[in-house]
This record gives structure tokens, C-alpha cells and sequence, in this order.
């Protein structure tokens, strides 16, 4: 019964991921479509390569090595709950390399991109991972004894998306902008977007697939909570709202509005009220479009995508939210404290700053991250596939 | 486990919105697909506001206002499952809007648009949903005391499909045509779609979709039931393979004819025999396709989707059809007579009916309902959201 | 609860005809887009019929033909199972002519193929279905008698791909190849695909659905394995990344390249240790590139989407391989034999190379099966459907 609950929530996650492609697919140029397409897919391979073999073990000390009747025998006759755990936390590991994406579009090699994959999904995700959810290095019993509580993190609000939003600051930065996207005498000049349609189906399977990431992260079947997906659902229309007034009913902001306001819900979606939920995603959707511009016009980051405020931004504010309305006080099941979300919240936020920009710079500094100026005119299609994204009608002639 | 459930079925349902967006992006003409987009999901939004602050209360006479500690007493420790069940009703509740809006796209305006979303889904739609489905005003006790039975609506083919598509009779009219859709001098002009394959991908979204939208309206995970999913399976292939042949294999009719046969099927399809499911999906299909050029050809209502037909329609039809085979004559499993189902649907007709003119006069009357000539001839993407489908290839020059 | 659990898992199937739709929709060119998803869409319509009126009595001696009370009592109260079971088997038989259109697109006449569909999903395909699934004539008794084990295939790597895909080549042959494809000098003309995110696409939502496919082939809740889910993870996996490398990074082996992993996989996802089923997924990867280039190039066989070494090699492979890493030498569950595997695979080869050949042959010798050379030049879009792709841009001058 719990393997098929979390199956079906493994299954809705893996469909994310062909959100996150058709959302990037829509929003960068078509020269560079193919390339979102096929980094995203792949990404995803090496993603489930490293954390098989690495991150899994780094996170909770479990391999996959023993035989058949062994690793079953291991459960004790639960039908292989552990290896169907494995695919679902897998399908959250594999969203921190699919966030980044987004940030580093248009211009990211393609090898030294997948070798960033795997050292982030083996090594620094899982340990924050570990650190969380599953009492790691004791810093969960440091939290409780100090701040009354331990850091509560549901679905991931800090340790999957704030960790992959801020992991992206330093990729972003590492890699620095687009050509042509800022010019050396100060003005910022738009890049369009290919494909509105393309962006908005991405857009829709990711939040489908959210109530897989969110309501079977309980776990267990009877673990299915309807709080989760009712504060799921108010923080999901409460940011696209806000997005789109906020946003001037820009597609790709009410678009991306809805995202903001379910990640800043996962952290605390099983204790939060839902008018408190409703409130969260409101703040996220409209902290979504200022962070989005204040990145990209005044702070001149190109952040393709926004995938910094996005998941970044909001994510942290998800974390620090559920210390807030997470409280009995505005109608929360309680149990966590402003503090220890805070600090929980922060510490996630050091790593994945640290950890971006280690990464990525040296990954730099090695095999070069970058594709030549010359590749990133042509478009990554060409460049990197040697076909472009509507082949018959770009290549025939 | 009931959580889980219902879980599933609403986030299949909440699929389903995305199918209504690219059934409408694929139907309209490019200089719309962006408005289509933007209007599906805000409508969405805006309907969840509504019916949870107002909706839900008068279907059901329940308020989600007390802290969660409460909220779950109340249920006597359930998980939760009011909330879930607020999640997937009102992922019906909200098809209102999305099936409505198929017909008036292409020239509403915005603002006036969401206004009518919040007061019929807030309003008239969980006024005819309480009488039929929660029992309000005495309705169904005086349906089985004159007429043998209550009405019988399993899954919405009246208080979902066909009150959404005869409120759209009246928003259409209320409305008018297209710009140059039909001539002074009597003729019609075609307006041709933009994009088979998104209109296509639509329907599979909506036909996937729907298993949840009728299986799990048992609202038990004990209750689902081989014979709903049999049954929907049927229809939906007889209605596409009727409107293969008498829409002469056009692409259109094809895939609406899939979802004319489910439509139907919703109020009978815990009832009738799998033959007759058949049977009534043939006879949608059919309807669908005749229906669609009565009204677009020889009457002259613009609904660009053919919302009218496909859902008001079709869905009348399927009221009346759990009369005829769900009858224990026809094999069915009985409990319905068909007056009842006959009464019960024309109570729904004339609600929605009435409740369009009133709806949308009122709103023309007041705010203005129509984009103007200008704005219509440029298109609604770029007059309301300064963007088009393709910014990159459409607005880079 | 096991209704749920199918139900769940026939929508997940049915979801992978969209996905068949768009792989073939973006991977031919854009004249024959049309008729590629009208093709599918209907395929799965005639595919219905067959199996509920013939079928599925071949195949199991099941008939739906007695009312609905006799029908649950024919059960025992089991909610309907049998019907909800006929759903998730039909989707599956239904993958037949799904697999088979992407090998013959482009060429084929719509009535005679329909026809095809019809004797290929209500005798052919049944009868081995049978054979193995159900016991039928004495073949499982036998190859125990004989080999040690009857033959082991979980989730149709051999019952439903190659079985496909086999039947594919006789259909690919008797058609001939695309006009212009083969020059009479021996030149290869590579014809474009039209759209890579479409294709993409395609396959997103065939990697998402097969989850379905695979985990609920257990047919009850309580049979689901985590096994099964991670090992169909696994050489999705493998699959992707072995035709990334031996593709050269070419988007459509990539994206094809996670389908043959999952193909394989399906024969042994409950008995192979998770490292046997990523080895599996690696070779079939590999297999599908090696192979779709042999078949074009080399042999001159126009199968368009590569589905003859996509679901005929890769399945054969996957039926031979559980017979290799199902056993507990190799960590497998054991319970197979290599010969038993190897002619279990060969008989259904078989039955699909004679089958594919006849039924196409009869077609074509009685009815014609191919296009005109005027149609097939114009497409079959405006030949067969009167309208084309994007008709507004295409149609409107």
C-alpha cells in the first residue's frame, strides 16, 4: 500500500522534471531549445547515477548492493519500500540540477554542466539532505536543545529548492551573462522569450506534480494529510494571484507566480493554516516578480529564468514562513519555533552559496564552463546537438 | 487512504485545467493563445477564492476558518479529508469558468471576465450543486416523491458540463460574434484555427484527466468502481469514433468527440451497462458534431470551441441517458426514473440559462464585456498582456 | 482499493498514447502531423472495440455481456475488477497498432490501417497474450516441462514490444519506404523530423506513464514493489545515458533512448537486481542507436521512428535478460530459466513476423494500403483530414 502511495508520488515528481524542461524550453531563445531539452533529461540520468551510488549513502547511509532476497529480507516483507523511498527522495535530488538549469541557460557547456550534476547531487546536496532529514551530525538535536525546536522542512521549501535556487547564485555569477544582454555603457537590453505556450505547459505539470511532491512526502498513505494539499492548492492560487497583479499580467509571472507560492509552501504545508498558506503564497508570488527584476535590471544577474528568486528566494521565505504561521498562535499545529526556522533556513542558505560558487568555480578554473562566443551566437542546438529544435524547416534548405 | 484518494483525483482534475488551456490555445487564433492561457489559470485562482470564502459554504454550509487543531477534530481524525474533498470539488467548480470560457474567448474582456468567474462559481453553480448533490431546498426529496427517485448525477454531466455549457449560451450571445466572423449580407467566414497539435494535446490532458473526475467522484478509495471506469472508457471511444465518421476524420471533431462520449457518461456511469455507456458516447459524438454546425453555421452563435454543444449539450443528454440505461430493462443497475433524470436536467438548464443572461447582462451593462475593435483586431495578447505566443520570432524586429 | 490501484495504472497507460501520439507528431514532418495524431487517437478507438467484442475473450474467455448486478456478482463483490482490469489490459493491447503507426507513418491509408488495428489487437495479439498471460493452449506447461520455468514476462517486454515491434516490420516492408527516401543510385535522403519538443515531449510523458505500466502489472495493491519501480528507474536511466553517448548527443536517441530502456526492462523488473536492470537499460540504449542505424542506412528499411529496434530488439532483448540477470547467480528473485526466457522470446518473434506480414499483405493485395504518390507528396494531412497542422498560418491565404 505505501509503495504504491509513493509510487504514484514518484511518478508525479518525474513528470516535474518534464516540466521543468518544457518551462525552459519556453522561456529561452530557439536557438537553444533542443539544448534545454536534452540537458534536463540527462541531467536527470546523472543525477540518479550519483546519488544511487554516492548521495543516497552520504544522506542515509543505505546501498542498493545486496541481492534481491537480501535487500528485501532487509525490509522486512515491506514489498521494497526502501528502494520505492529511493526513486521518490531521487526525484527531489534531481530538481536541484533541473532548478540550476534554468539559471545557466543559453550558454552552458554541455560536459562540464553534467559533472556539476553529479558533484552536487552526490555530495553537497545529501549532506544539507542528510543534515535535515534524517538527524545528520546532530544538527537537528543542536537546533532543539537551542531554539526550542528542531528545523521543521516538509517537502523541501529550503532543503530542495532554496538549496537549488541559491546553488544557481553562484553558478550564474561563475558563468556570467549572456552575450549582448548587458552592454559595457550600462543598458539592460531584453532577451524574449521562444515559445509562451511551451512555457505555460511547464508551467502546469509542475504544478500537477507538485501534490506528489508535497501531499506523499508524508510518506505513508495514511500519512496523506488533506491540510497538505489544501494549503498546497491556497498557496499555489494565492501566488499566481499576487503574480499577476503585481506582474501586470505578464504570462510568464502568473506562470511562474503559481511555482512561487508552492515552494514557499512545502516547508511548513502540514502545519500551517490554510488562510495562513493562502498568505505565504501571495507574499511568494509578489516577492517572485520584484526579486525577479531587481536581479536582472538592477543587479544585472542573469538568472535566465529567475530561478534565484523563484526557488532561491522563496524557498527561504517557505522556511522562515512555517516558523511563523506554522504557530498555534495564527492557527498552526505548532511545534516549531521562529528561530530554529530561521537558523535552519540560513545554514541551508551558507551551504548552497559556498557550495555554487566552490563548484562551479572549479569547475571553471579546470575544463572551462562556458560555451566559445562563437558556439553561443550559432545557438546550443547547433552547437552542442547539430540539429535545431524544427529541424524540416530550419535545416531543409 | 482516503486522502490519498481523493488526492489523486484532484490533482488529475486539476490536469484537466491544463487540457481546457490547450484545448482553447489550439482552437483560437495565435494573436490569442497567450490571453487563453492567462485567462484558464486565473480563473482558476480566482474560482478557488470564491468558492472557498463563499461557494463551498452555500453548497455545503462548511468554513475552513477554525485553527487546525479544530479543523481536524471536527473530522474526527480523518487526515484531513473535508479539506481534500474542498480540493477536488472545487476542481469541479472550477471547470465552470474554464468550459465558459472556450465559447466567449477571443474577445472578452479581462477584468469583467474574472468578475463572472467569481460570481458563478461563488453563486449559481453551488446553488443548483447543494440542491442536487448536499440536498438544499427540499429539491431531491420532492424529485423522489413525485417521480420514484432522486436525480441522479454520479459525476456532473449536469451540474458540472451542462450548467457550465448553458451559461455559456448566454455569455456567447450576450457577447456577439467575432469581428468579420459573420457578414451583414449572411455569409459565414471560417476562422481557422491556430494549432492542431496543442488542440490535440488538450483533449489527451482532459481524456487522461477525466478517469479522475468520474472514478474518484466515489469519494471513497472503497468505492471506486470497474464499472465507472469501464464505462468512461466506452464513451469516450464511442464518442470519438462517432465523430470520426460523421465529422468526416477531422482533427477537431475527432478529439472533442472523446470528450462529448465522457461528458455524457458522468451522470450514469456507476449505473448504466457497459453496452449502453456505448451507446450513449455514440450518440455524443454525434450530437457534438451536428450540434457544433447548428450553432456555429445556421444560427450564428459564435462559441468558438463549441462549448455549447460539447458540454451543455452533450451533458443534457447524459442526464436524461442515466434514466434510459441505467435502467435494470437495459441491463442497468436501476434506481433512477426517467423523469427524474428529465426533471433534474431541465432544473439545471434553466438555472444556467437563466443565470448567464443575468450574469453577463449585468456585467455588459456595468463594467463592458467586450475587448474593443481595436483591441480585438490586434489581439487580446497583445492589448492585455503586451506579449504574443512567440515574443522571440513575433516581437524582435 | 485494488480498483483504485488499476485505475490509477490504466489512466498512467493511457496517458502513454498521448505520449505515442507526440513522439510520432514531432518526428515527422509537419504535413503529416495531423494525420499522425488522428491516427493514434482512433488506433486506440478501433483497438477498444476489437478487444471488448474479441479480444479479450480470445485472450481470457471474458465477455461483458450480462447486466451490471450479474456482472458484480461474477466477481464477488470485488467492486468491478474484471472491468477495471479489461481497462488496464486494453490500454496495454492497444500499444500494439500505437507502436506499430510510428513505423509506418507518413505512407499508410487511414481506413485500411483502422483495419489493420481490428485484426491485429482482436486475433494476433490475444492469441499470444493468452498464450502467456493466461496459460492458454499448453505453451507455459510446456516450456516448464521442458526448460525448468515457464516463460517470465511481467509487464510485456515480449507480449507487448516486440511483439509490436516485430509486427512493425512486416507492416514496414509491405509499405515500402517514403517516397524519395532511397534513391534507385543507393543514396540515403535523411528526411527531418519537424519538431524536437514535441518528440521530447512524447517521450516525457511515455517515461512518466510506463511507471504505471510497469509497477501496477502487479494488478493489486499489495503486490506493488518497490523492485519494479526502481528497477524500471534504473534502465530508464541506463537507456538514456548509454544513447547520449553512443548517439553523440543526438536529442531524438536520447529521448528514444530512455524509452528502450524502459522497454527492456518491462520482462524482469520484479526478479532483476537493480544493478542488472541498469545493464539491461545500458545495452538496450545502445542496442536502439546501433540498430535504428542498421535498419535505416544499411538494410534501407523506412521505419520512421525507429520502433522495429526500439520495441522489437529492445523487447526481445528485455525478454532474454531476464532469463540472464532475473537469476540468483546475478542477484536476481531466480524463478527463470535462460531457455525457457529464450523461447518464450523467439515463439512470440514468431507469431509477430508471420502475423505483421500476413495481415499486411491481405490489406494490401484486397484493399491497397498506401497512399497515393499525389497524397503522399501534398501529406496526409490535407489529403486524408482537409486541414493541416497550424491551419490559421498555413490555410488562410
Amino acid at each position: 500500500m505505501d509503495v504504491f502511495f509513493l509510487t504514484v508520488g514518484a511518478a508525479m515528481v518525474l513528470a516535474m522534471h518534464a516540466g521543468f524542461a518544457f518551462l525552459e524550453v519556453g522561456t529561452v531563445r530557439k536557438k537553444n531549445q533542443v539544448n534545454a531539452l536534452v540537458r534536463v533529461i540527462t541531467d536527470f540520468g546523472f543525477s540518479t547515477i550519483s546519488y544511487l551510488f554516492i548521495g543516497f549513502y552520504v544522506a542515509y547511509g543505505i546501498t542498493f548492493y545486496a541481492p534481491v532476497g537480501d535487500l528485501e529480507v532487509m525490509e522486512g516483507g515491506t514489498n521494497g519500500y526502501k528502494m520505492v523511498h529511493f526513486f521518490f527522495l531521487l526525484t527531489f535530488a534531481a530538481a536541484i540540477p533541473a532548478i540550476i538549469s534554468g539559471g545557466i541557460t543559453e550558454r552552458v557547456r554541455f560536459w562540464p554542466n553534467a559533472l556539476a550534476t553529479v558533484l552536487l547531487v552526490g555530495l553537497i546536496y545529501p549532506f544539507y539532505e542528510g543534515m535535515i532529514w534524517n538527524g545528520n551530525y546532530g544538527f537537528q538535536d543542536w537546533l532543539e536543545a537551542s531554539f526550542g525546536a528542531p528545523f521543521h522542512d516538509f517537502a523541501g521549501s529550503v532543503v530542495v529548492h532554496a538549496m537549488g535556487g541559491f546553488l544557481a547564485l553562484g553558478a550564474v555569477i561563475t558563468l556570467g551573462a549572456r552575450l549582448g544582454r548587458y552592454t559595457e555603457d550600462g543598458r539592460v537590453n531584453a532577451i524574449l522569450p521562444s515559445n509562451i505556450p511551451f512555457l505555460a505547459l511547464g508551467s502546469w505539470v509542475l504544478c500537477v506534480g507538485w501534490f506528489g511532491f508535497n501531499v506523499m512526502s508524508a510518506g505513508t498513505a495514511d500519512g496523506a494529510s488533506g491540510l497538505v494539499a489544501m494549503n498546497s492548492l491556497l498557496a499555489m492560487v494565492g501566488g499566481l494571484l499576487a503574480a499577476l497583479v503585481v506582474g501586470e499580467n505578464d504570462p510568464g509571472f502568473v506562470h511562474n507566480g503559481a511555482l512561487a507560492g508552492l515552494v514557499a509552501v512545502c516547508a511548513g504545508s502540514d502545519i500551517m493554516h490554510p488562510m495562513g498558506s493562502l498568505f505565504v503564497g501571495v507574499v511568494a508570488g509578489a516577492l517572485f516578480v520584484y526579486g525577479f527584476e531587481l536581479l536582472q535590471n538592477k543587479l544585472k544577474i542573469d538568472d535566465v529564468l529567475g530561478v534565484i528568486p523563484l526557488h532561491g528566494v522563496c524557498g527561504a521565505w517557505g522556511g522562515v514562513a512555517a516558523g511563523i504561521f506554522g504557530s498555534t498562535d495564527l492557527g498552526g499545529a505548532g511545534g516549531v519555533t521562529f528561530m530554529a526556522q530561521l537558523v535552519g533556513t540560513l545554514t541551508g542558505l551558507t551551504i548552497a552559496i559556498a557550495g555554487g560558487f566552490l563548484v562551479y568555480s572549479i569547475i571553471k578554473a579546470t575544463l572551462g564552463i562556458r560555451l566559445s562566443e562563437e558556439d553561443e551566437h550559432m545557438g546550443a542546438d547547433l552547437a552542442v546537438h547539430q540539429i535545431s529544435a524544427n529541424p524540416e524547416e530550419d535545416m531543409s534548405h
